[in-house]
């Protein structure tokens, strides 16, 4: 963590100055007439664009939430790896990992074949694979995440906090001008019950869940099939003589259907879900009027001979399985792409919706906000032109129908009965072997996105073979050498809408005159094509739009830090004060050396580029800094006064 | 982490619930007129036994300060191993992790050879030994980590907060009476200056530093010699082309003097301490008129070639050094030890000082009362004899009085100039030497309590050669069974001032019947002699004097854990539920075996009796429950009813 950069200040310093211009908050406030960006709903997905949002006082970000308060339990649970790494850049990463369960193992269950009538351990896999993340996979209650993104919001410049008991009704386009097109009718759900506003708004994004009112205002529908199965879901305190109560479990009886086990935060909590039998065509959940006790009753059917002595059912819920999504996440038709650019979106449930069984929901809910976080803050803050905004839909609609499809199968598989095949303990059952194929999918690992303006095609991808372009800059070890600081790379990202450019020095090459790492260095600092230089605003830190981190191959002690280039020892804020955290190198402790473990090139070294969402753009060698200066035109917006 | 044994509840973990008979702390609430205990000052010492305290809603507390509010800046900055390990207990060591300078390294610099007007880089240590500790050294701002404390204290049932504005002029002690026998005289330090109120208290704690008025009450006085030295600290943010400012620096200069440099938190801060000239005999601090101008000037005399350029000031201090401490840390003289109990104590600066240079003051002082506070409440819970207390000025007299005579000679030996022998470059420094030597106490791990009623003699040391009887449980990796949870042992202990055993099993024992744990266990549960049978209150959960947790040798995936003996699998909290994290065994993944790494016998297993302070009590063979019962008859009162 950094801090006091522009001078000391007590207190926590995770709580931001305050910016003079925030808005008033107190009880009697106003509403404002017109923002930048407005956020329906406060479900994971708004809350993590608007813990972005908040963090720049001049884009203005109202985020209004049907429900008088946040959520107190229920719903979704599972925080994979992916979305941990992303939970790091917003700093409660350390927070989550100290209160949550920690998913380690993953178990499987299936009939005994000596006794079809009781179940009986058949595998255990280890649910995180070996270095495929830095982070563990977590479980914790959705309500509690929701706070971690409050209170980053609270601590933010702008003390941004959601407008409770307000929803979006309606919304309206005006595509004849650019000042605040979208107006949105809110309505209030609280005291004032009925009573109605209007709010004019540069950007609105629709994070109001599976009935978006957000996605009916620019017509789109989620479609696709709505598999006719039901799953009780419950969160609950209470003893059993199951041995794996505090480890993932997938149990499969003989003919009493399936359940999950999931524990929970605290060590004693741990939720269920329950295969309730097939519905009809056309029956509705609602109607079968099923209550936790025939969940209860099931569970401890499915899972003799051990049984489950129920103390305090915490929150239940009849799920529904359904696979769907909506065509598009924007409000732009294809025809019309090249004419305008986007001004309403929607994210998570509100476009796409999954099984539970996968534990995908919120995560992939919060990271289609983290796509397009960073993309409406270089719009509004003049970084970009608006057509970047095409980029969101277009890269997670992608995204969301893997995620469907896979998702669609993986719920077959869960659901179908234990064929006769997996019960006489040789092999790995079925659904075990399916489970470790899709480790990396549910680990949010797999995402990948297409070559694109943001994404540059593979030519130097040799470079780093363990950093795929397209896919998240996947951390490891190293040394930051001004304090000889053990730590992973990736933690250097924040989720601050910053561009990171990882160079990685050649064999030999630790920064002196005439090396490559200097040559890049010294390019990136001063040459009018440079993209620090080109797109960096007079006033603002050398690092604000292109924070680059070099990384070399000796150990700290062996490397001259004095003699690094000035670009990797700025001056920085208020005080213009030397930042000493730019410069790594491989660890002296045999924790793992980066460049075997990422494949990088030990003779060439290269520059990883990485997106603000984590995502890496482009690898390059050190000396293409053409094509680096190129990626970047085709993207940002010269800093006026270049 | 553990909750929701009682039943769900949203919100922070970390915050417990509110006890219904606490105190009203709103703004004209009145003082009360007795309590428990009074602690007099809101420094480390105070702090660190008011977060402890404040979990007992049966015990009265009231913590009184001077000053109107918490500190904001300057004081000690150093957080040695031992204190980190003491914080894990407070459940704040991740949070004091993420925010503070880690010290990797300590460089030391001296005059170079070559030029002797000039200062050269002469050895690098690493300032954490491996395996010394699981925890960093770590450096932040006093009053941040007062802050800590306080939050813990927030969020505690009691929901204790310090009386601000208010300071001890005065006690007496009625030594006729059990009833609140120490009436404390408070006078306001605020609005209404001068006004005065009266306590009557049955244990004051006076942490009221160096000039502690509780001290001079109870005839205390420092003794020792006031070294004529003088050291100039500040805390800067500054640039600077030394190479090392992020690193801890000892740097002696040919003429102009020594410097220590210590980086603090948030990248940029840094400490200096400056050696001002020698005193003369009788010369006070105040009277040099040394300014931060002369330190900072001082600084670039003795850190030649390199400069310092200040850009802010943000504390400084003029620092004698001082190593004084009293004869007895309580109120009763030592021929009435024998006819009367404590009732007032001093801890902290109230009865030592030290040089800042080793870094101990705070360290030590928040030690003292992490002694003293689970001796109160043991009393004051009806748990032991008064007579326990006296143990606390045993204990922490000794340790002050071997941390005083160390400290002093490391004054020495960083004050002396380096002699002819060092600018050589052969071998190692003298001071570096000192330095390597002294890693183990300046981590605050050296200490060792005597053999007494709470520390038994080493007839059975043998069994654990790494986990010396007397000095603290030193924690290694284990996996908890229950959810193959991969952590370190000691982070099981919470100060929560309960006693704690940790039986390792020999051989082939995987708690099964016939197993000497499956023996121990059973008898730990029934026998009328057992401490947890003894001492447990009817209505209390089963370990809530003697928390026992078990190591297996197996890998959790080679042990039946629905088999475990079911001391080791309680039922707790209002609903009686099961409480899963009580069974451990060694790491399947490699990270170090935990026999191995603290010389456990693997044959026989053994038990390993933990204070509620962290040291170790006892070592007894598995089948030692004699000696067990024992040891606990002359500290505990057998709860009412047994
Ligand atoms: C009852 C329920 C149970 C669930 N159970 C599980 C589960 O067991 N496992 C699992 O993985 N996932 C579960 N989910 C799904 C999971 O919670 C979602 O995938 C995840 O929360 C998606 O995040 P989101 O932000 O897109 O939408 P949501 O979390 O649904 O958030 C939408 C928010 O918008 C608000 N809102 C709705 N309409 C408006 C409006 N017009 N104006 C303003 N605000 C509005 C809502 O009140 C809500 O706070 C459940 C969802 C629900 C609703
Ligand atoms: C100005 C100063 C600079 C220091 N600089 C360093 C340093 O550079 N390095 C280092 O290692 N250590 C330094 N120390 C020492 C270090 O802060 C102490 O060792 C440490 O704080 C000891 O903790 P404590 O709780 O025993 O006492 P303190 O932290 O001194 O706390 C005592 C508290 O009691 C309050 N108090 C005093 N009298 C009364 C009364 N009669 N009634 C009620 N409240 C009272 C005080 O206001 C204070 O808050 C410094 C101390 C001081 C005072």
């Amino acid at each position: 963590m950094q801090f006091y950069v522009d001078g000391f200040r007590g207190g926590d310093p995770d709580q931001k100055d305050a910016a003079p211009t925030r808005r008033d908050y107190s009880a009697h406030a106003p509403l404002p007439e017109k923002v930048d960006v407005l956020i329906a709903g406060s479900g994971p997905a708004g809350l993590c664009l608007a813990a972005q949002l908040a963090q720049f006082p001049e884009i203005s970000t109202m985020i209004v939430e049907r429900d008088p308060r946040n959520i107190e339990k229920g719903k979704a649970d599972g925080i994979n790896t992916r979305t941990m790494e992303m939970f790091q850049a917003f700093g409660f990463a350390e927070a989550a990992k100290r209160e949550t369960y920690w998913v380690n193992q993953t178990n499987f269950w299936m009939p005994d074949p000596a006794n079809p009538k009781h179940i009986k351990r058949v595998g255990r896999v280890q649910d995180v694979a070996d270095d495929s993340s830095e982070m563990p996979h977590v479980l914790i209650n959705q309500a509690r995440l929701h706070q971690l993104f409050l209170d980053v919001m609270k601590n933010a410049p702008t003390r941004l906090e959601p407008d409770y008991s307000w929803q979006v009704v309606d919304l309206t386009i005006d595509t004849d001008t650019d000042d605040h097109p979208v107006t949105v009718t809110l309505e209030d759900t609280g005291v004032n019950w009925g009573m109605r506003k209007t709010v004019r708004c540069n950007y609105v994004v629709g994070c109001d869940g599976a009935r978006s009112n957000v996605r009916t205002a620019i017509g789109g529908e989620l479609q696709g099939d709505a598999a006719h199965q039901a799953w009780g879901v419950m969160d609950i305190l209470a003893n059993t003589d199951f041995p794996d109560v505090r480890q993932k479990c997938l149990i499969a009886s003989k003919t009493e259907g399936n359940v999950l086990i999931l524990p929970r935060e605290g060590g004693y909590l741990f939720r269920m879900y329950v295969e309730l039998d097939k519905l009809n065509e056309n029956e509705r959940v609602a109607q079968r009027n099923l209550t936790q006790d025939h969940m209860i009753a099931a569970a401890n059917r499915i899972m003799a001979p051990y049984t489950i002595d129920v103390k305090e059912v915490v929150w239940w819920s009849i799920y529904e399985i359904g696979h769907r999504m909506t065509n598009r996440f924007d409000d732009v038709p294809p025809e019309e792409a090249a004419t305008r650019t986007p001004r309403v979106f929607t994210a998570g449930d509100a476009c796409h919706t999954h099984s539970p069984k996968a534990g995908q929901g919120m995560n992939v809910s919060m990271q289609d906000t983290f796509n397009l976080g960073w993309k409406l803050i270089h719009v509004l803050t003049g970084r970009a032109e608006p057509s970047l905004l095409h980029t969101y839909s277009s890269e997670r609609w992608a995204e969301a129908k893997r995620l469907v499809d896979t998702d669609h199968q993986w719920a077959r598989v869960m659901s179908a009965p234990p064929g006769e095949s997996e019960l006489d303990g040789a092999g790995m059952p079925r659904i075990q072997k399916h489970f470790i194929e899709n480790l990396e999918f549910t680990g949010g690992l797999a995402v990948k996105y297409e070559t694109s303006n943001l994404t540059s095609g593979a030519a130097h991808q040799a470079l780093a073979t363990g950093q795929e372009i397209g896919r998240r800059f996947h951390s490891a070890p190293v040394v930051r050498v001004s304090d000889a600081m053990q730590m992973q790379l990736g933690h250097v990202a924040q989720a601050d809408a910053r561009w990171r450019l990882y160079a990685f020095a050649g064999a030999g090459d630790v920064g002196q005159n005439g090396s490559a790492m200097r040559a890049l260095c010294d390019w990136l600092e001063t040459d009018p094509k440079s993209p620090v230089v080109k797109y960096t605003c007079a006033g603002e830190d050398i690092d604000a739009v292109l924070d680059v981190r070099a990384v070399f191959q000796p150990t700290f002690d062996q490397l001259d830090y004095g003699a690094m280039p000035s670009l990797l020892k700025p001056l920085k804020g208020k005080l213009g004060l030397q930042d000493h955290e730019k410069v790594f190198c491989t660890d002296h402790k045999g924790v793992g050396d980066i460049y075997d473990m990422r494949g990088i090139d030990r003779a060439q070294g290269c520059m990883i580029l990485v997106r603000p969402d984590q995502y890496i753009a482009h690898i390059l060698p050190l000396d293409g800094t053409a094509d680096l200066a190129e990626f970047f035109d085709a993207i940002l917006i010269p800093a006026s006064g270049n």
